[in-house]
């Protein structure tokens, strides 16, 4: 699989796969403007918190670049800028995160333009290199629980896509099959925005890794079946309590699983536990109505059907058999265990 | 809601509703030609076990006045070919039943062939009025478990358009409606074929019911918000043991609704028990693989990618609070009360 985002040396230019086009065609963005890159955001050329993180990174260098400053002063004047323009999607955290760090790194660096530039440029390139090794990580981790032969069933993309390489989930099941060849994936279609079907099938197929996509209310005939061996999803944030917030459908997964003694994983960095908030003050964002009323430009109900459309759910703890993060693997999370994880 | 298919008395004319084009738009074949309705039941125009039944029947009385007969034998002996040519469905049970009862009735009739045909176009109007009857029944036998107040979560269609007026599914929650107003619906969409967002959900509205629709993956969290208060879904086959099999998504429904305590049901007419087979032995269809993969003629996956589409389930009966029946209900089904029901 190739990288979802990259650095190129040569040339000084970021290269990214435009995921709009995906899985029919795999065209690149390739560009030396940080515009472009902020661009690629808004659009949804490139997603998935870490994978937005690092384009942002790499924008800021791009941006450091254009500058053609001759001081540390204007290259951080010029960098703030460029930070206002690259926040274009205002809930997205690592966002900010990756445009801070740049920006933190930029003051507190010394000697002359071409220099700091060129860290700069070094310091993008880590952050990516960063949520490599963290997904690798949370992939050797993870076999401990994961046997030779196993098949995962999965939901939406937390797949190498979502990150800069390997995945969270992605991650899991590279290692995995790095160890063991003999891995197997299902894939569920997952309705509405078919994240499963459209990218997680394409980046499993890429790699050779046996995946087979089902829609979504087939999970209990394969379970039933005897057909999946273990879930593992990804995660847009956990709790201290260890409940999962996930995409819309994880949570019926889980249940599904729990009924025939599968066990259920989730996967994530560290960076998406979440100390603070109650499960009862959790909000889930309801989306456009018409997601689900339209595929492909044609509506497949009523054009003014009544819709109820949640974008993510939330599992309770008792069904997670183990939250695998890059810090380790919690079994069976309670609150006392995540927090001493956290403090470790 | 008008229905599915029915005889027009002043033009001995057959009018059935062209379920190719809903929900878009409401078309009607109207036709005087047994061919014409053969060729709506292979290129279901019209589908539906019971709505099939009165099709074939409908298109046996149109045989007969196409017949030109003088004689009770020329009479049989077109109604004979007009039976061969309606049953284009090999595996569609009440296609061949419904020419067989039109063709002993057509031998048992006595009196000039006026008379006989007359009776013929009884005969096939019967058939759909007692399928009418029959939806009520279920419906009437229905209220002792529904509720005023009540959501009701079904899946696929199993509704008027799956039969010739009310439905099975649609007769449980029309008599409820008409006894409560209050009722309420929420619709799965039922991938991959849609026919819970294509059909459920227009019919529903075409009555003013409110019915909101939901992905698949949705159903545990419209559960855990007390969104519902029963599942309602139809089968295609019921065993003596109580095991219903339904439209791929049912038995994951009926896991999840087991996780929440929400009563699950099971409706279907006396015809769909099979007291013979054991669970152990059912096929299910499996569909061709491009139903995942194509929507609205476009691929929403790798087109080589690798598919399972199994389109029905089975739910062993330890997940059925209660199965609805024509002849009455079963509550927490076992094989000895279906064969008492059986003998009744």
């Amino acid at each position: 699989m190739f990288r979802t985002i990259e650095w190129l040396d040569e040339s000084n230019q970021v290269r990214l796969v435009d995921q709009t086009k995906l899985p029919l065609k795999v065209e690149h963005v390739v560009t030396d403007s940080h515009k472009r890159i902020a661009k690629s955001i808004k659009i949804m050329e490139i997603r998935g918190a870490p994978a937005i993180g690092a384009a942002a990174g790499m924008g800021m260098a791009l941006a450091a670049i254009e500058s053609n400053a001759r001081t540390k002063d204007e290259i951080i004047s010029y960098l703030e800028k460029a930070a206002d323009t690259l926040n274009t999607r205002p809930t997205a955290y690592n966002l900010t995160w990756a445009t801070r760090r740049m920006l933190n790194k930029a003051r507190s660096l010394a000697g002359t333009a071409e220099d700091i530039i060129q860290q700069l440029i070094e310091e993008a390139k880590e952050i990516a290199e960063e949520d490599v090794r963290m997904c690798r990580q949370m992939g050797e981790h993870a076999l401990s629980l994961i046997k030779p032969g196993y098949t995962i069933q999965t939901i939406c993309n937390a797949g190498s896509l979502a990150t800069v390489h390997l995945g969270t989930v992605g991650g899991v099941v590279r290692v995995a099959h790095e160890e063991y060849s003999d891995i197997k994936v299902y894939a569920v279609e997952t309705r509405p925005r078919m994240q499963g079907a459209m990218l997680t099938v394409f980046e499993f197929m890429e790699d050779d890794i046996d995946v087979t996509l089902i829609t979504d209310g087939m999970i209990g005939t394969v379970f039933r079946q005897g057909r999946v061996d273990c879930c593992v999803v990804g995660a847009d944030r956990i709790l201290r309590t260890g409940h999962v917030i996930n995409k819309i459908g994880t949570y019926t997964m889980a249940i599904t699983a729990k009924y025939h003694n599968i066990p259920f994983y989730t996967v994530a960095p560290w960076s998406t536990i979440d100390m603070e908030t109650n499960p009862e003050d959790v909000i889930i964002e309801e989306r456009n109505e018409d997601e689900i009323r339209i595929i492909n430009d044609e509506y497949v109900t009523v054009p003014t059907a009544k819709v109820y459309n949640p974008a993510f759910d939330m599992t309770p703890p008792d069904l997670v058999e183990a939250i695998i993060t890059d810090k380790g693997v919690v079994k069976a999370p309670t609150e006392e265990k995540m927090r001493k994880l956290y403090e470790a």
